[in-house]
């Protein structure tokens, strides 16, 4: 085997390698030998025992190398990860990547590559870390018309949500504190404004309806706007907000989106806290499954990898090609995405209104003439973060278009102080 | 493919093979074939439309019929499962099978004879139903030195256990609401007295840890000896009560055993209701998994089994035996089985007492002599069940031993009505 990128998974998988050389002997029947790992650092100590001599700047000592069958591609990013991996791919060589960018956005050029050369292609540390979702959807639920995925894809997101649930943090002390335990990054911008969540549901989506996702068909709204308000009123009403990446598919289109969501606090999916990992498949034979997990971090990610890696290896010792389709259906056929406006659900809107007469009925007029009925309310008084008073609202089962009409009209108020905060809510 | 019982399971395998045909082409390439089934009443109607030329009452028509491929039992029980399966395997079939008990017990005879014809054993249905944790197990988590296990695997129990948590219900109301639903046979014993647990542990131990497990050394405790004071004081100390299956590896002995067990409330584990199973793998690399789902049903079990179908037919069209180790490590080793007396815990002891003065001085010398210390207490009012007063407590980690010891001396106290009551704290 082959690595390109030395980085904090790199490092994972070749402490695996070596740590637990043992256990995989004893599974695999033969050890998993890492020939070269590429890097533009390689001087750089971190902290994990490695012969130099594997260590190389320049790529084409893995691509290129006859002594190497499968490159495990660690660098992420688009390019030029897509280059060094259709060029692997190109020489005959099986790939792992736990790039879910990549994955997401040219899935279909990468698929095309190692299905015309009958190759294996590993992305299991793509979606979930640890979490043997893509395994279970290609391999275990392969008999099952899924219908539904919902996922809690990002740990940075999750990690700020439950703080700010259970520690009453505000979002940018929660962020903070991310940021110095390692768990967000510097420029955390995909993991809150839910970037990485649509790569994953997006892998996720193809894989369980056998589609290519465009990803830029995909609604995604981030956490940002969630207040500590929000979040107290959720809880008032039985709910935790969650980041969800959710993708249905009714038989002739796929609702795929991301935001947050109310999701009522019994519910399983709403006590995943911290940098835990969620994915709930539903489908027409076993209802529903839900696996837990570490979404990130070296040892888990990393051990996603090297459980590609002795697939592959099992593969190539029983001298077969690809057992299972790369993306799990052996065609690809394009479904339609549903325009996010057509989509249907409960809503909870955050309104920051003047506390004058009047402001409720002029407010509940607007939703009364979208056909929005109010299911319960909460009206609290002066807050200290804004000039408005909070007016809170759970609505009934409405269409989006409609909502949204309404909160323009809602929006343009004298009496409205700032742009409403609307929360869809998933049960 | 064969089919062996024409029951419940056996009739969602039907069904799915029927109604999700061409879901299963899209991803195997290739459509499964029911050839035979057999069962000793072929004449009652399942719901089910089948071919009457594809029934038959003599399993010689599966086992020895050159055109199948796969033998699928579903009888279940120790014989003629055995004799069945063993013939299969003789005759060159690879085998699908939902039979815990029979893997459990005879899990060695039949790995041997699966491994020494190179054939595929699928029993992804015998442990948690569509949970994929069999596969996870095998394949995914396959450079992880796992080191726990701890498993809800009865749907029965869990059902019972649920609904005396969550609506008061005394154990027998639970258990006759049950089997009125279909969620608890007519003789419910393997269920709540534990064994099927044990059956399912024994199974994820061997494929967890490399090793034969005797199921007779594993220690069974069921739920009959749950009542309604401990499902309470349990929720006042912060717990939940859950029939759990564990089996923890400290790379010496392995501690396994059944019993009720009180989880902290908060945990996702205790939050797993109703007849819903989950599993909890613990291991070096990526913390833990938590994979929750369907135990139990026609259709989901009958998911499992035509997962494991597909994934034997894909060997099969690649012209490759069995490409996965059956029972996950090349070789299986016995590692010793920690006797139960050694192992440590915390408590929950409930005692029922006589209401005078004195008696919490005997209890509490008792527990000091053997080096038990109390962590929080609860002493109610006369309770209306029986004639002693409940005094309960939890106590801080102490040995299984120590504790034993010392409830046999306090039992014997004439202040004592009634044998003391047990639960085991799992954090």
């Amino acid at each position: 085997m082959g690595l390109i990128g030395f980085g904090t998974i790199g490092v994972g998988v070749v402490k695996i390698l070596t740590s637990n050389a043992d256990q995989i002997q004893q599974r695999l029947g033969a050890s998993l030998r890492l020939v070269k790992i590429a890097d533009l650092d390689i001087t750089t100590d971190r902290g994990v025992d490695v012969d130099p001599s594997l260590l190389t700047t320049d790529v084409a000592e893995v691509i290129d190398n006859p002594e190497i069958d499968i490159v495990i591609e660690l660098i992420g990013g688009y390019e030029p990860a897509r280059t060094f991996i259709l060029k692997a791919i190109a020489n005959g060589k099986h790939v792992i990547t736990a790039n879910k960018a990549l994955i997401a956005k040219h899935g279909d050029e990468i698929f095309t590559a190692v299905q015309e050369k009958s190759l294996s292609i590993g992305f299991e540390a793509a979606v979930g870390g640890a979490i043997p979702i893509i395994r279970s959807i290609k391999e275990a639920f392969v008999a099952n018309r899924i219908h539904t995925i919902e996922g809690i894809v990002n740990g940075t997101a999750n990690y700020i949500l439950s703080k700010m649930s259970d520690e009453q943090y505000d979002f940018d002390t929660a962020l903070k504190e991310a940021q110095e335990k390692g768990f967000a990054e510097a420029d955390p911008t995909f993991d809150i404004e839910g970037i990485d969540s649509a790569h994953k549901i997006a892998i996720l989506t193809r894989l369980a309806y056998g589609t290519p996702v465009n990803i830029d068909d995909i609604s995604v709204e981030g956490i940002t706007r969630i207040t500590q308000e929000d979040i107290q009123c959720a809880r008032e009403f039985g709910y935790r907000i969650k980041l969800l990446a959710i993708s249905k598919y009714d038989g002739k289109a796929i609702d795929i989106r991301v935001h947050p969501a109310m999701i009522p606090s019994a519910h399983l999916m709403a006590n995943v806290n911290g940098v835990l990992n969620a994915v709930r498949v539903g489908d027409d034979l076993m209802e529903e499954n839900i696996l837990v997990g570490h979404g990130a971090g070296s040892l888990p990610t990393g051990s996603a990898v090297v459980g590609d890696a002795v697939e592959i290896a099992r593969s190539i010792a029983m001298g077969s090609g690809c057992r299972v389709p790369a993306q799990s259906f052996l065609q690809s056929k394009p479904i339609p995405i549903q325009d996010m406006s057509e989509i249907e659900s409960e809503y909870f809107l955050r309104f920051s209104v003047r506390d004058e007469p009047g402001v409720l009925s002029k407010i509940s007029g607007i939703l009364g003439n979208h056909s929005i009925s109010i299911e319960s309310m909460i009206q609290r008084g002066r807050s200290q973060q804004n000039n408005g008073v909070p007016l809170v609202m759970m609505v009934h089962r409405a269409s989006e278009r409609n909502v949204q009409q309404a909160l323009k009209e809602i929006d343009q108020l004298d009496v409205v102080c700032e742009k409403t905060n609307l929360i869809r809510v998933e049960k």
